[in-house]
């Protein structure tokens, strides 16, 4: 599934980005006058190899959740438990991204790819369990090869079947305590970037618990022999939450329906399917640009701008689905807005 | 009414901010981790006075439309004719404000409160004409003191007719050829910037055009005798929209309904309406920054931070149309997430 997945993978197609680009010149607004979101609306021109591109309505937010051997280096402090909490907390409605996913419309499931519990079945959960949360990224491979296709895949048949139930756009989403850390040593290995230049505070924590981090990433990396291939990269030293997302990604791309990524996870997991199949940028837009440092980083190397920057730092895929009316509205304008000529409106004197 | 408009604002409620940022930390994420939004709930409920602030739904986009004198003066490459042909374009759905309007639900007014032709009556058209276009603001006067009342007043009215059809959140749109350079010297006005500072390049517009609107707005503060009272400022230097813009600011502060601002004619507008009613800060919401170089400082003056800042430079409302779903789901987090107590997460260790 996933070699096939990778092979359907198109960059975005030169004629619809350019039929895109002369359609945005010739709407009722001055050339450029919508910014990044006229970029936004060809790119998915692009990606859909059609100008105008699909509405990506409605939006669908996958969770993806598991733990990580390495919270128990005292990476956070928050408990283990909160990830299986807060997956309660998802399922019953009450965490920030049942609510923003309320206010844009998009559906909400939540995958368990590793929680290190066995969780109650539930409306909304789907199980598709990797492990018990990962083993320790920083005193060896946090997962086997194996399992680094097993989650990747779980992530594209997750996407395929909210493709097939109506999704015509993917926002991704995460829940993991310690994920950051796998976060930042992924980063590194991609971009070559330095881990004191990517390990960020994550939900929040002191001076000496951010220099063990990264101490905690520098060793990851060394224990792990980077640098690997992509898979073996990914397997080193991500969650099963970033390979999950990364498949995810992957099947989105594969369908040709953009994917909004949320933050610092899902970048590091879109370096990871990059790596995999470089044209899956093309399919990619940044949702927002995360507090974390090394979330710059990912989309800089991925040459993504975000659109929404209002310093959230929380996951679950808040700062993606925020973004989901601004792509929309992107979108719509290429539809709705009516040319100078149809509308009879002067064009600028040049 | 308009003095008893100024005289309803209050300043942001204390027992209600505080009461919001408590009820922000109980809640079921990292504190601080919804960074901006947070506050953005927490300004709302000040506003308001209440904790939770009601949800700013449904939004109003009132588009304020008129020409202006100062256009003689050659500072566009549009003819004057757009504006009331951009009208016509609002009135049959076909300009990029209907298509933000629609995406994020908002309705869309449109208020001839100066356009240069006498517009055929259409359903979502009022009319509450002041003139065919100010005066030349470089040669005398923009308008008359009584003139810009009845502006402000017109601006309250429509506020409150808005208000009475059930919107819950006004967003503040414009139209008008040649209006931000009776922006950029209104912000050199009421913030005290340098004009070569403040203005910009509207739509689009070439070097030597942007030197000749420099020395425009240098000689509309010098020929008006500036300083002035905040009246006469806004009569000396304002448009039409400035003035109504303004007067609808005071409206939806006067009803403790959050105002969103568009861009950088609804920055020159607030600074106007804070002028005159220093607390209407505490209800303004700034949807986002444009490219205009006075935006930021007329933002920076009110003490306002853009939500979005996607390089647009359209006006209509876009800007703030755009924002609305944001200013949304800070509010809905307010309303609808679980507690740390309530959802049975375990807070972090501190």
């Amino acid at each position: 599934m996933l070699e096939e997945t990778i092979a359907a993978i198109r960059p975005a197609d030169p004629a619809a980005l350019a039929e895109a680009r002369a359609h945005q010149d010739r709407l009722t607004k001055p050339r450029g006058a919508l910014g990044v979101l006229e970029e936004v609306a060809v790119r998915l021109a692009g990606a859909a190899g059609a100008s105008p591109p699909p509405m990506p309505e409605p939006a669908a937010l996958a969770i993806f959740a598991a733990d990580h051997g390495v919270h128990a280096q005292g990476v956070s402090p928050w408990p283990q438990e909160v990830t299986q909490q807060m997956v309660g907390n998802f399922l019953a409605g009450g965490a920030v991204a049942n609510a923003f996913a309320a206010q844009v419309g998009a559906s909400v499931t939540v995958v368990d790819v590793g929680v290190a519990a066995d969780l109650p079945p539930a409306d909304g959960l789907l199980v598709r369990k990797l492990g018990y949360g990962t083993a320790d990224l920083s005193e060896g491979p946090a997962m086997t090869a194996a399992q680094a296709v097993e989650a990747l895949e779980a992530g594209i048949s997750v996407a395929r079947s909210l493709l097939d139930a109506g999704a015509r756009c993917l926002i991704t989403g995460d829940m993991g305590i310690a994920n950051t850390t796998a976060s930042a040593a992924l980063i590194c290995a991609f971009t070559g970037r330095d881990a004191a230049e990517v390990t960020g505070r994550g939900t929040g924590i002191d001076d000496e618990t951010h220099a063990k981090k990264i101490t905690i990433v520098r060793r990851a990396l060394r224990v792990n022999k980077l640098p690997l291939d992509p898979l073996g990269t990914l397997a080193a030293l991500g969650g099963f939450e970033h390979a999950a997302i990364a498949g995810f990604i992957l099947g989105g791309a594969a369908a040709r329906v953009p994917v909004i990524l949320d933050g610092v996870i899902a970048g590091s997991a879109a370096l990871a399917a990059a790596a995999l199949a470089p044209a899956v940028a093309d399919h990619l837009v940044a949702g927002h640009r995360s507090a974390e440092p090394g979330h710059a980083a990912a989309l800089d190397h991925l040459g993504l701008r975000p659109l929404v920057d209002l310093e959230l730092r929380l996951g679950e895929g808040t700062g993606g689905l925020l973004a989901h009316p601004l792509v929309c509205a992107a979108v719509r304008v290429m539809h709705e807005v009516a040319t100078f000529d149809a509308a009879g409106v002067t064009d600028k004197t040049t």
